[in-house]
């Protein structure tokens, strides 16, 4: 991660629309985009690394509003605002007046006063997360036009209903990183597989989003899941799309072992049926709390059918040269650590920890990259004078 | 809000007594200091539009204590902390050892070793907020006077139980910039009424605040409410006093019609009366549940007697050419959209959304301004410093 | 506090050990070390008081975890970040995925990607806090080696199960202050004893980290409690040699009266048997709620027996010359005041309030110290730049 030669990157690459934008889906910004901030994320870390202050705000807020629990994402973001000068305020929906019946349009405006950035999860209902972040920044661009706000604030999704980019961009320079660059992605397989987690309703969001955006680099994407594990259609169809354009395929498989075979990348993670999602989220429309814990025991005994789907040694061996590379988006289900039997065996896990843990690492950079693109008309001639003149972080 | 201009607003005005005091009651300040406040509101929010950073402060912090719900409130002094250069710090009483029977005098200093603001809101009981926040002040004078403290903080009411500075500062400003000059409100009549609500206790600290603050530029302000929705003394006495000194006028009434009638701005929104506040701190002090819900259900039954206090389209037909300026602090309750019957009717609601909005986005503002005028020996100096050789606020 | 006096005292210790290293136990540090403390607090309390910015980061996170309560330690480090220029982050493990049953490694690592500083509060349950600790620096400094984290961030303990050492460093720093300085501490009585509080199962780390660090300037070091009231062996096993190295003495009495005969200095606060704590931690780690309320109960009732272990006018006529130094960590548990019968009189409380505030004060300066000398490599250096050309810290 040289800092000239990332900066490099970025030259020839169209990403002008990305400034003063929001990022939702990895899927609604161009290859060029996604390269840029692939590009954006590692040249801030060698600016990090080099102890350069990245702040391009002096002052400013970076709001979080979290609909669900968070570890990772939420420490990637706060310092990610933190190293762009930006204080993060969380927006806590309990402590604050929106159970009066506030709109979403007020509560948008109320809470941007002064706000760079809104990084918002809200990943647990089917058609609701993505629908809310949408209005969230159409309400805030109406009020930047009208005068009531003097910035317009750039919402970054940190994980909806639909895709979880801060997450799969992660992923992804984990690869480029791994492999030595996106151009040697191009013809790997990638494997991104259902396995069994004694727990319920795991997020669609991580394999959708894994899909969805590795699909573009040319590998031979499967998607493998017990019957009855669908995911939504929209991301299965754009990464057919994009594995045709790119090179690459894209195919769906009831069979972790298929999937394993010959893989150069696993990727395999619990994930809830799109069908029970969907109707889960009727359930808590309806208030209908009964059928929630109805809908829970059946949804844990049809994963109790599933517990060969897990990640062993032998199961490795059928990778690439046994040696595939094991991801995992983190914290994993590991069988006799943190549950009895889960995703993966801990000599698996233990093996590719330090990996994992730098593929969290990312995170940070993949959201600052993000917001950094989208806050600088010109990203460039910001990260070279950074470079050359931007004070230490850190004066030790 | 032309930067200079604002500037020049300070001009002969004598603000002295600001600096290294507490905002409490805007009652409690003279017209010169009131009007000082405006000006730098509007100096500072001309100084980000132009993104000149506000920092006064290097490092410091800005603590809040909210004893109630807030968004617009708490995300306004958050923004202002910011903007200044101050880290807000929540003090949240339920993970501190207040429990354990601290006094008033030991928390202030315990949490003030660095800070440079303390932000309270507490509206709840009657004749506890504003005497809190007096003794809070006292004891942080104490702190500091005996060396216990670097610096004494500056305290700012975020709402007490008598008024609501921040609050009526803000739409004091909104006034101004409507109607194009405090000069120009002179002659106004400004309808401050009761309306409907389903809910329960709302603070009194709202119109109390209005008429106490409105009075003082020769508007003509009408307080209605149906018998028995009376509110302090002290504010109505206030209100008297400044309207009769400024050229206006200041009445109470029974009646919604005869308070909207000609009205150049109306505020209606639901207050409890003070009778019911007293009695429930009583009741609260005597950890009387039982009388508690009797009481509620009594208020509420008496609020349901009052559904026609509601600002309809009628009602607003009958203000000055029908176009009289509708104001709410927010958040409303919208009949048919928060509520089954409301405040206001969706319609009228919808019209002066943005207005509303732009009314709210004036209170970091406003609490900006008293920081500032309390932490700057020399506001003007200071200000024109910050014009013409601050940094960017936003480096893009 | 004068500064260059103080920055003096650093010449010819050694505390280069300090650097990039954590700071859990007193006695695991040298005597170089804690003066170097002592010195490097005044001098930054010397630079604050002279308006000087101690910003060593321009931007960075403090994080900070409790598993306690905390109202003086949580705004002391909090404090102590903003002050350096780290922004304060909290981490609430009800808001993460620990209960994921994600391990210590991960959650260390996961949470500290930009982070300089993690302290932590964990006094809870013996034999769990100061491990953890040690277990989550081994974990980061890992994660350092490995490329996870750009920093290696250092872990601050504020407060573990064996000691509290930012407490018992501010405490001595008031010492040092009241007495005019640390070699006017040799041949004083300090008196560490047991107090009566109608409250069950107060931290044992205050009188250990007291004993532990005192005993190092040849004071005569009286530990009092009634019997049963034990603390660990570990910190007594510390004190008694620090006290035959430095001059001094260490001895432990059952009598109060004892203790505070001709002390110089006495510090009476209850805590919990030490056998009682181990009980506790059991009953905890096998769910016994049953169990927890038993020893309750079983406690409270022995702590009845002893209501006479309580600091009377009477008692503090004993100390030296009836003027003997009293202090306490805070809050006290005041007869008449916060409870019925407590650890000390209102009267002789209120007499040393303001000395106790003073004595809490130092906290932050005494965390920032730990902080700044594991954060520099050149501490002197650094101090005397700030002091020549560091911007205000509050531009006014």
């Amino acid at each position: 991660m040289d800092f000239q030669s990332s900066l490099a990157k970025l030259e020839g690459l169209d990403f002008k629309g990305l400034y003063q934008d929001d990022f939702f889906l990895t899927w609604d910004k161009s290859e060029d985009e996604i390269r840029a901030v692939l590009a954006v994320a590692d040249a801030l870390r060698a600016l990090r690394e080099n102890n350069k202050s990245c702040r391009i705000f002096d002052s400013g807020l970076g709001i979080s509003l979290f609909r669900d629990n968070s570890t990772r994402t939420r420490f990637s973001y706060a310092s990610a605002c933190n190293f762009l000068g930006l204080e993060e305020q969380v927006f806590d929906e309990g402590k604050s007046q929106v159970a009066h019946g506030e709109t979403v349009m007020e509560t948008a405006n109320m809470i941007s006063f002064m706000a760079d950035v809104i990084g918002i999860r809200d990943d647990m209902y089917i058609g609701k997360g993505h629908t809310y972040m949408k209005a969230f920044s159409e309400y805030v661009q109406m009020g930047y036009k009208e005068g009531v706000l003097e910035q317009r604030p750039t919402v970054v999704s940190l994980q909806c209903d639909i895709d979880h980019p801060t997450q799969s961009t992660a992923d992804l320079l984990h690869l480029v990183h791994e492999f030595g660059g996106l151009e040697n992605l191009k013809g790997k397989k990638l494997a991104m597989t259902w396995a069994y987690s004694p727990s319920y309703g795991k997020p669609l969001s991580v394999p959708q989003g894994m899909i969805g955006l590795m699909s573009r680099f040319g590998m031979d994407i499967v998607l493998a899941h017990p019957e009855g594990y669908d995911t939504m259609q929209e991301p299965r169809d754009v990464a057919a799309k994009f594995a045709a354009e790119s090179g690459g395929s894209f195919r769906v498989t009831n069979s972790m072992e298929d999937a394993f075979d010959g893989a150069d990348i696993v990727c395999p993670k619990s994930w809830a049926p799109f069908a029970a999602m969907e109707e889960r989220t009727e359930l808590y429309g309806n208030g209908d709390t009964a059928g929630i814990k109805e809908l829970e025991q059946r949804l844990l005994a049809q994963n109790a059918q599933h517990k060969d789907w897990t990640t062993t040694e032998e199961l490795m061996k059928k990778t690439k040269d046994g040696k595939g590379l094991y991801m995992h988006p983190l914290p994993a289900d590991i069988t006799g650590v943190s549950c009895k039997e889960g995703e993966v065996a801990e000599s698996v896990f233990d093996r590719y920890r330090v990996p994992m843990y730098k593929e969290a690492s990312n995170k940070p950079y993949a959201i600052a990259a993000m917001i950094f693109l989208m806050k600088q008309a010109d990203p460039q001639g910001k990260l070279q004078q950074l470079w050359e003149s931007a004070p230490a972080r850190w004066a030790h």
